[in-house]
């Protein structure tokens, strides 16, 4: 990890770094920022989450803490009871997409094991007792797999997991029920947004029991042009069918955003340019800025330095961009906890010098 | 002259300069850009423009050019006759403000006096015979009325101007005769427009017999938050009756704009901060821009300046940017004539260029 982005961020005493997924190398990483899985699990000795008490999640808290204790997670792990972390801090591992929001926000023993480099979290006592969740650079559909599904069987060694023979991996809500798996692809997609076909795309995803989420998964917005693509359907159909839609779908999408990339580029190459420059200019220049602006010139700079129109930035310097400027990390970088137009003015403050160290 | 500004605009033999009135340093010049006194005269012996023939107008042109030349005009004087110069040449004048756009538009023989500091223009054969103007820099009422008085003085000696005991000087359209005189003070005037103050400023403008025109005169819009303050009557006052109306109401509005200008600052420097710094950085980023979106920006950056927020970049670079981005002045810089898109591709280059040179 760089020294400017230590951003003091300890998870169960590990320092957790800006994570791989930022650095930009994985495959089509022009377009997909990183490829996530996560599986639901259960364990049959306690209550669904909705149902259990006070005294039995602490009970489950602990037990299930002693379980991944003794399984082999490869990195540097840490475990970090939330119950006992700062809202700023649990804030910073919603933007990073290692909790949920509502993981972040609920009561309670509950906690979560993250890998340092943000690979790999597993949530305790979410909406199900364990979230397992890998999360890889680029499109990695097979990689990540692997890895969570090696995690999964260590685990299921240790663990009496609630399974139906006829159901499969039972889970506190039914939309999870089966695989317990959700396959989820970011991608970037400013082309397709600027040429109003984006619309066009969801629609056809849709039609194949795929579904478009936000920057921060269900029922968030899409921010910078960022979209996830994700499995609808877990039950009545085996992990290797929703891997096979995704790896099918996705090179899809991604080929319609490239198109489209190259077609703006053909015909009108010096427009193209003026939108990523005025966005690097206002970036560079801004005084106050909010998260959504800084997002959609971020979107405007990324597609830039992926088509070579800006060659003064790595595009892992960008990257880190869109997650350091999300409100909890600029905190966290800033040492306090900031208002919103304080905010606003520490965010241009600090995507200013990043720039300016660039030049 | 710099050599960066070489435009090739040759008057007459004389090359033409930027301009003393671009250097900022007359007096309230960071809210008055320039202060303008026109004379207009006509000369017995010919028909009012309106009603000449084009061989008497030809004659005319070659008799004013001869007792022009018997005059003691100080500076680097040079004559052209407009019908033999260039579009291009004529346009760019227009954007100097050195003759009109009727003047450069019309037909027949015709030509203009110039200064190669630009501060001195005498039209000939416009809506008037002579049209005699001083241009200069900041505030500077009683300079530019002493300097074009003189000239008048040792014209009316040359010739026998159309003169009514009654009425005063005559001319082609009534509402210049009497004096004939025309002062106008081009203001810089952001924080009215910014705190939606103008269109009162310019009620209280209009009840004292001052008019508010737009940046190129009568019938022009404002561009770059400047606006143009004149008189309106010439017919029963005296020069000293407008000059004195004009020397107290333009420190009325310049103390409004102040006051504004310091209210916005004690009341969000960092939003106004904001506002310039983005001007900055969309000048130094776009790819294409338009003459009136730089002149928007250029208005940001030029109160910027003038307020210190901003201190890399001279207030005579800001200047002169308003006038060589304009349409015929770019042309001239880039050698060649230009389509609109080319046109907005060479601004935003030339921008560029010349605000890198200042970091």
């Amino acid at each position: 990890m760089n020294e400017r982005n230590r951003l003091g961020l300890s998870v169960g005493g590990v320092e957790l770094g800006l994570g791989e997924w930022l650095e930009g190398k994985g495959p089509e990483s022009d377009i997909v920022m990183s490829t996530r899985i996560r599986l639901a699990r259960n364990v049959v000795q306690f209550p669904f989450p909705g149902r259990i008490e006070e005294d039995r999640k602490a009970q489950l808290e602990r037990y299930l803490r002693e379980r991944l204790d003794e399984v082999d997670l490869a990195g540097n792990i840490g475990y970090q009871n939330l119950n006992e972390a700062s809202d700023l801090d649990r804030q910073c591992l919603v933007e990073r997409h290692l909790i949920s929001r509502d993981h972040a926000s609920s009561k309670g023993e509950r906690g979560v094991v993250v890998e340092s480099g943000g690979t790999l979290s597993i949530m305790v006592n979410e909406e199900d007792h364990l979230r397992l969740q890998v999360l890889r650079s680029g499109l990695q559909l097979d990689a990540a797999w692997d890895q969570v599904e090696a995690i999964d069987r260590q685990l299921e060694s240790k663990l009496d997991y609630a399974f139906s023979p006829e159901f499969g991996y039972l889970t506190s809500c039914p939309t999870n029920v089966g695989t317990g798996m959700r396959v989820s692809v970011m991608l970037h997609l400013p082309a397709l947004v600027m040429t109003k076909l984006i619309e066009k795309v969801f629609h056809a995803v849709n039609n194949v029991n795929l579904a478009v989420r936000g920057f921060y998964g269900e029922g968030t917005q899409a921010l910078g042009d960022f979209y996830q693509i994700s499995n609808q359907v877990t039950l009545g159909v085996s992990e290797a069918d929703v891997l096979k839609a995704m790896a099918e779908r996705v090179p899809q999408i991604i080929r319609y955003e490239r198109n489209m990339r190259e077609k703006l580029i053909n015909e009108n190459r010096i427009g193209l340019e003026d939108r990523v420059w005025r966005a690097v200019g206002l970036l560079e220049r801004a005084r106050l800025i909010n998260s959504e602006e800084t997002m959609s010139y971020l979107s405007a700079v990324r597609m830039g330095v992926n088509l070579g129109l800006v060659d003064s930035l790595p595009i892992s310097i960008v990257n880190e961009l869109f997650i350091l400027t999300q409100p909890a990390h600029l905190q966290k970088l800033n040492g306090c906890e900031l208002e919103t137009p304080e905010r606003d003015e520490v965010r241009a403050a600090f995507v200013r010098d990043r720039l300016a160290a660039m030049n």
